[in-house]
């Protein structure tokens, strides 16, 4: 929930601030998991709010710095300050790079998700709980129009985003063509009109790409993909949940590598 | 959102009631599509309120209904109607027997969903989903300690609750008897240490047991369950979402049954 005002969060070169004794004192009462440490102005901060917030902040185990006015200035890059910063933690994505490796360093087939535009925290975290739990070497996000690993979404995936690797990228069109480069199949979940997901033969290594709850996979990424693939369905309405449906395709996947072949 | 005070919301034998002129307007300003019929006191609402009651109701297609005063204070049972009352739209649920018909009209075996204690109603919503998509034949709520048909719930459902027979039952494990009674092999999803999901016969009638989000199924409705099942995972979390893990299952059933046999 971003603090309004002239006070409040900015994002500074990948690390967010709060700044301001209430924009502080009120995320130091709500969401204490999130802060990473507390830097105090050299004299600043005497009084009442000042004893609370180092209070809150020692009980929730949080760092408190003292530095001079001039560097909190520098960080706050001249937002009213008041003497305090807090400083967000920020979410550690992995690169690419890192999720190609991850499959390499398991001796088995790459097996990745790409998000397409998943809005929801709870869809996200579910989905990084199941690529996790159900084998897969890690989940690409975009950086813009899709939800980022935030505290409601570490929670939705029950812890799960400290152990899967969550890459983070500018263009999702441009990572699945290094995907491919790669040597991984690049299939895209359909609601319809695809290969039927028993059917097709998803022993190799592969990235499969999920769209977003509203619009499903744009058609500028549909492009980039080698494959269609559908969860057979009945019934009137015809899709699944997007999280639902991630977690039917990351288990097809494991079934046929540990029991051998489609059907 | 129960409205508070001496006006509010009332069950009335399994038809809610909101009575007051501004509980009513509040009601028709923020969720006009839960509200089945407005009903006013002949003479009542004259005034500026009582138009724009008139006014939002027939812009949301709701019916007016006017009504002697006497059996506006009779449906209210005392309140402070004000001379309104809104009826709110009540879903209507299944019976277990009608579950169990369903699977035979289909000529299909049984495929049914038990749910002991899920609360989300974003999880009932997509289970929901999930078990009219996948072609299960209903879902079983228990009457107490479960998320029940919301609205919320039949939008996470994307519509589903209309198609699908939800069945809400007094006392879960009794169902459950009654399904085994019908020829029903009652499973139990647990997340370890059941048989694993691709190696059993899902063929047979029968239905599946999901715990809530919190502690799984009950010890005590675990008895009553023929057979555990887990789905195969790996990774440090050791679970999925509870509507993931169902999606997965009804997945399984359908690709058994339409493929023939496990694994």
């Amino acid at each position: 929930m971003p603090l309004k005002g002239k006070q409040g969060v900015q994002p500074v070169a990948e690390r967010r601030l709060i700044y301001g004794v209430n924009p502080v004192l009120e995320a130091l009462r709500a969401r204490p998991d999130e802060i990473e440490r507390v830097q105090i102005a050299e004299g600043a901060l005497s009084g009442v709010p000042g004893s609370e917030i180092r209070e809150r902040a020692r009980s929730a185990g949080i760092a408190v710095d003292r530095v001079p006015k001039e560097s909190l200035s520098a960080s706050a890059r001249g937002g009213v300050h008041q003497g305090v910063v807090a400083q967000l933690r920020e979410f550690q994505y992995a690169t690419l790079e890192e999720v190609i490796s991850a499959a390499e360093t398991s001796g088995r087939p790459l097996a990745a998700l790409a998000l397409d535009g998943i809005h929801d925290p709870q869809n996200l975290g579910a989905i990084v709980r199941s690529a996790h739990a159900l084998g897969a070497h890690g989940v690409i996000i975009p950086k813009d129009r899709s939800a980022q690993v935030t505290p409601a979404v570490a929670k939705a995936a029950a812890g799960a985003t400290e152990h899967c690797k969550i890459a983070r990228v500018v263009n999702l069109s441009r990572a699945l063509e290094d995907l491919k480069q790669a040597g991984a199949w690049v299939i895209a979940a359909v609601s319809a009109g695809g290969e039927s997901l028993p059917q097709a033969d998803l022993r190799g290594p592969l990235t499969v790409v999920i769209g977003g709850e509203a619009s499903g996979i744009r058609e500028g990424v549909l492009k980039h993909c080698d494959l269609r693939l559908a969860i057979p369905m009945s019934g009137k309405i015809g899709s699944l949940n997007a999280s639902v449906a991630a977690g039917i395709i990351l288990y097809e996947i494991a079934r046929q590598r540990q029991h051998g072949g489609s059907v």
